[in-house]
């Protein structure tokens, strides 16, 4: 995996924010915040997508998130937010080492989402599920 | 919490087009897709948000996710995605039982994001990682 900011976050060559840290996780400040309280929270494993993250850090990322979750919508006074992780380029992935974004919903602050759903074929649904479950 | 649609679906209630299982965790293609192989993978417990699921829960959440989100890119053919997971009506949250989106990027499918980010403030940045780390 390349070198990234986070990589530099983490050995310490770059300053941040944390806000909390184990063994496995580092959560901080992001520095280009969509609302107030935006916090990043990554694996110490390097791993440019969830795909390629082992099950023992993606375990250990989402047992801290609940607690991250709460400290940060106390700190805030968000009511609302949203947990996102991007995967590619054409996914907005922008810094190549796993990140989960914690984002509050803070009046017109926080993540603008467009969702443009359809309805799902049950035909196409029942082989794209046994598609889906024997890749697993 | 409230009874949702994903209580009825746990219960075998209500059909779903299920992808995985286990003790703590179900996956199963979203109703109403952002893209073909829209997956939702849900912790068995009832909790309406992320901050009130227990870290149990989350940790089990967080395990299975790499392996789902491989199943779906690998019977999608998608290479990138989003995992998104919304917290509050505010958040674009519609079922109040916690629920991760793992969404394909397929040309103009997939999930929409407006990213209007700021610059962090290192003055306010330092006294909100403060109040974040001790509200954790």
């Amino acid at each position: 995996m390349p070198e990234t900011i986070f990589s530099k976050i983490l050995r310490g060559e770059v300053p941040c924010h944390t806000v909390f840290e184990d063994d496995r996780v580092l959560a901080f400040l992001d520095i280009f915040p969509l609302a107030p309280g935006h916090t990043l929270v990554i694996p110490k494993e390097p791993a440019a997508t969830l795909d390629a993250l082992s099950d023992e850090s993606a375990a250990a990322v989402g047992r801290v998130l609940p607690r991250v979750c709460r400290a940060v919508m106390k700190a805030t006074g968000a009511s609302a937010y949203n947990v996102l992780q991007n995967n590619g380029p054409d996914a907005h992935q922008a810094v190549f080492h796993v990140h989960f974004h914690v984002i509050p919903k803070s009046g017109a602050g926080g993540l603008g989402i467009v969702w443009n759903a359809g309805r799902l074929d049950p035909a196409g649904a029942s082989s794209m599920a046994r598609a889906i479950a024997s890749a697993l």
